[in-house]
């Protein structure tokens, strides 16, 4: 890999998500080797994807390159790879581009979609946890109005206009409002030979409400506001499968689409090499003891959604999200400081500073430990809190110029196939 | 194709470039029926496209969605489609999505990488007509970096890093510039393990001078910014081929490069179907007549890139450039419209407003028809022309924004391999 061997310990991070560069950076400056590995060459803004999906933003506008945010870091080293195993005997790990030893390995290689086996699902539905998932769900979209034009077919037509999102957490409900703003706005101008009442958004909740994991005023006025927006909304229905053409759940009701996005579950994204009883079952995340170190190992950390600590309070582990993995990013950078100069450790609390998610324009629900609010300023706050979470001033000028344009032309306007996806047959290639 | 069939003539335009559009625009609230055929459904910024490979402008800002363009037009169809072949004797195209009769048809397919008959060249060296194809330059510069990082072996290493392209027009010249700026003031930064004078960037031009169509004095001062840039200008060197590996000329110098960028010729991106003397084979461009009236025909034109109307002035017919298909875009509009009028025809007058490239930072040269400059006036001027010659708004405030930051910050942020390019041998897809 071509790393020098200095006679500093070196600290390996294996992943360049939230809780990855709250490492990497909460190890800045100290007499320490840092070294980050991620299969992208930038870190991904997730909770904006889905407006990348449906034409509402440019992907550069929320992605940043890693090597830039380290740019002025001694000692610090990117490289560009995918980890397959640690040996943790040897304390090194196995890597697209060669072997590598570390003193300290941090694990945040975050989660990947949960199809729970059912393989034709993987195989036929659409996901969206990177850059290049979302593009492909953008393209989908408007390669599938642009077939729904040509045919004369009824059912055929009906069929490319039927979006069936699964999963009602906060990618479920995001995506789907914003379908149904296209549907509103945007579509009936681009496509005005199609009857535009014959696109259906479907969304499927397995279990009786919606954002489960918020209040339950939250849960409710966002299904209100979805409803309001036209968007169906299905609870206690579960998909059971999708051969490519007709979704089928457990009750009477299945869905002839062409679009079926599966948001309805995410498991952590495990290396091979930790011995077996690390790794509890549930949704794949490795085990971590409150300073997240693995179980067994005082050297090798998992932080964000890949670590599972559970406690009390959390008997799963912490919410996969953000907020928890930038927390943890930053305890465990500090953690190896302190065990540099011989200090304690301190054991992780969960701040938890509250949820949110936007339905559409002016419609957001808003969660704080002890404020709950729902609307237009809920909208505002949640604007400003992702925008000033955005990596890189340009990347935060271009996400404010992009959000006035669209609020105030009702418009997103990045609606291009760059990549098209089902002509190609990019199936292949879905990630 | 699902497109009725009304009283009024209908205009199908094939392709939604400089030409093409103008012509759609100017036959907007016309007793006709206009449909638009592109493979993309996006009109593409051409002239920018050096900067989308170079990481400097994300590509949603220099595109279009040509629908939007027509969101209010009546009597406007939009189909993303591509044409195979035209049977003039019974007045129909056939098209990927199906037949369709025309009244008037107007071919704007404008041009295409013209690699002279070298399959090996074809296959390895890349081009830059279109947006995925400059991300595919994007990514393939970065993911050299990135394994230049990996190897110890230095001959591999230089030809990693090394960068060769091949012709001395616009393109060549403003990507070579670019190209200069990211060794100057990103690479070093973005990759402190790597020398950089390692890096090499090479200019190749078959004739004696660069930027052949402009002034003595714009090509003069245009190498020396080159020069000064640090890249090197081969003048009167012919590649001869590229088998990957080696770039082979008809002097004796040779390049070992693992990239090579093929700028040295366009030609006609034709249909099938036009008898064959109406095709001649300079840049296999089609002949037409001084109202863009494709040979033997009346109600056939052929108007940008793709067209060849060769009189005293023009022998070859117009330069391959966006003002000219512009111009006769709008000609042929109004030309259609005369016929529908029953007035008279009138014939294309090309007004030469000049032809302007940018090398770099406060470094351009522009060729008025009555002044010539150079410099950083020159800079501010090619950068207003463009920026006022990109669709829409939004592009225009994004593309704008990047261009201070840039400037103020001496960087380029969108280095994002989005699509690897290399590694999912994406050489299968390079369009």
């Amino acid at each position: 890999m071509n790393i020098p061997q200095t006679s500093f310990p070196r600290v390996v991070i294996i992943g360049g998500g939230f809780a990855g560069l709250a490492a990497a950076k909460g190890l800045e400056k100290q007499e320490l080797q840092v070294v980050l590995l991620d299969k992208h060459n930038y870190h991904t803004f997730q909770p904006l994807l889905y407006q990348v999906a449906t034409g509402g933003l440019e992907p550069d506008s929320i992605a940043f390159p890693l090597r830039k945010r380290f740019n002025d870091v001694d000692n610090f080293y990117f490289r560009l790879a995918e980890v397959d195993k640690i040996n943790t005997d040897t304390n090194t790990i196995e890597t697209s581009i060669g072997n590598l030893e570390y003193d300290e390995l941090i694990i945040a290689t975050g989660s990947t979609t949960n199809f729970f086996g059912n393989t034709n699902i993987q195989k036929y539905a659409m996901e969206m946890k990177s850059v290049p998932q979302s593009l492909n769900i953008r393209s989908l979209i408007l390669e599938n109005f642009e077939e729904a034009l040509l045919t004369s077919n009824y059912e055929e037509r009906k069929a490319l206009m039927n979006f069936v999102i699964v999963g009602g957490g906060p990618t479920g409900v995001e995506l789907a409002g914003a379908l149904a703003e296209m549907k509103k706005g945007i579509l009936p101008k681009d496509y005005p030979d199609l009857d535009i009442r014959q696109m259906q958004i479907n969304l499927i909740q397995s279990s009786g409400e919606i954002l489960k994991g918020m209040s339950s005023q939250a849960s409710e006025k966002a299904e209100d506001f979805l409803i309001k927006l036209g968007v169906n909304v299905w609870k206690n229905l579960r998909v059971l499968d999708y051969d490519g053409k007709t979704v089928t759940t457990n009750g009477e009701d299945h869905f002839k689409a062409e679009t079926v996005i599966w948001a309805a579950g995410v498991k952590g994204q495990t290396i091979d090499g930790l011995e077996a009883e690390c790794v509890i079952e549930r949704a794949a995340r490795i085990k971590v003891n409150e300073y997240n170190q693995v179980l067994n190992y005082t050297n090798i950390y998992a932080i964000g959604d890949v670590a599972c600590m559970s406690n009390e309070k959390n008997p799963y582990g912490h919410p996969m999200m953000a907020q928890p993995a930038i927390q943890q990013g930053k305890l465990v950078a500090k953690n190896i400081i302190a065990k540099l100069f011989n200090k304690e450790l301190k054991p992780f609390v969960y701040n938890d500073k509250g949820s949110m998610a936007t339905i559409g324009r002016n419609k957001a629900v808003v969660d704080l430990p002890k404020w709950k609010f729902q609307g237009i300023f809920a909208w505002f706050v949640w604007m400003f809190v992702h925008l000033f979470s955005l990596i890189g001033f340009r990347n935060r000028a271009i996400v404010f110029l992009n959000w006035v344009y669209n609020y105030i032309r009702f418009d997103r306007e990045t609606r291009l196939i760059i990549r098209p996806f089902k002509k190609k047959n990019f199936y292949s290639f879905k990630d």
